[in-house]
């Protein structure tokens, strides 16, 4: 069971995002430069958040994307469900319904208890997914990336606001 | 993100084994027949679950499916791993050493820290997943199936014995 890539670019991105000054914007282009990613493809992973209100976008040469919700109010669950939907991973297809001993639908009232101790264990995993927000990923980078890198990103970052005038 | 049907299976395939008396086996095609499962696609889960040391299997015309281990000490998660495969869903490529801030290799000997907060969050569901043992699906399937089927299930369980003579 594979998670997309897409959940590794929006996680970062997002992390990035939370270190603009208030009400800036970064365009898609510029996303896809600083993480050396298809711009196309990082562009349909943005639009997704964008829809599921973790990004805020706006139109324009000079608009682009900035975190739709303030960094502490956004979570790991929040990224992962925008790019990979809110769906269960396991699908009960209800086989204890099937087969020579099975009876009519109606006898079944309750979930099956195996989708219930299946779908138990999917909720441990969003709590904890919810227990990190995108401002705690922003506090990591800011203790985890070397100081050496956390200067050439923001001198990169300059170079982008100047680039855009 | 979806786990593959087999997981399912794998999981009733085990709660039914469990029901067995101590030694008695099941076939493959006995299996998919109370399931009502393509018999050829739920053989190659069985096999999952047979090298990954979930069941044990014997060969010849009365040999067949049996758990490998007291039903108390295999749990959800032994299935989910065997038929699954063990691996992380979320896979971190170290985007943050790439693009124009990225220092050498040599600068980074701590894990990424978004990776480590996805990882957490899936060793969360392994450890909800490891604490239902296939035990407590049999258990569960004593409670919640209606009576009714359960009667019908020993019944047919009794004629696949006397089938195979």
């Amino acid at each position: 069971m594979k998670m997309s890539e897409g959940v590794e670019w929006g996680l970062h991105a997002c992390a990035l995002l939370a270190r603009l000054p208030e009400g800036q914007t970064m365009a898609a282009r510029d996303l896809a430069e600083f993480f050396d990613l298809p711009p196309a493809y990082l562009l349909k992973n943005l639009r997704h958040l964008a829809r599921a209100g973790v990004l805020h976008t706006s139109p324009g040469p000079r608009g682009g994307y900035r975190l739709a919700q303030p960094a502490e109010e956004l979570t790991l669950l929040d990224v992962v469900v925008a790019i990979e939907g809110g769906g269960n991973a396991y699908h009960c297809a209800e086989i204890r319904q099937r087969g020579p001993s099975a009876l009519d639908r109606s006898a079944y009232p309750e979930p099956c208890g195996i989708a219930s101790a299946m779908w138990r264990a999917e909720e441990a995993w969003r709590t904890s997914l919810a227990g990190v927000s995108i401002a705690d990923l922003a506090e990591m980078g800011r203790r985890e990336v070397p100081r050496e890198q956390r200067e050439r990103a923001n001198e990169w970052l300059g170079l982008v606001r100047a680039r855009r005038g």
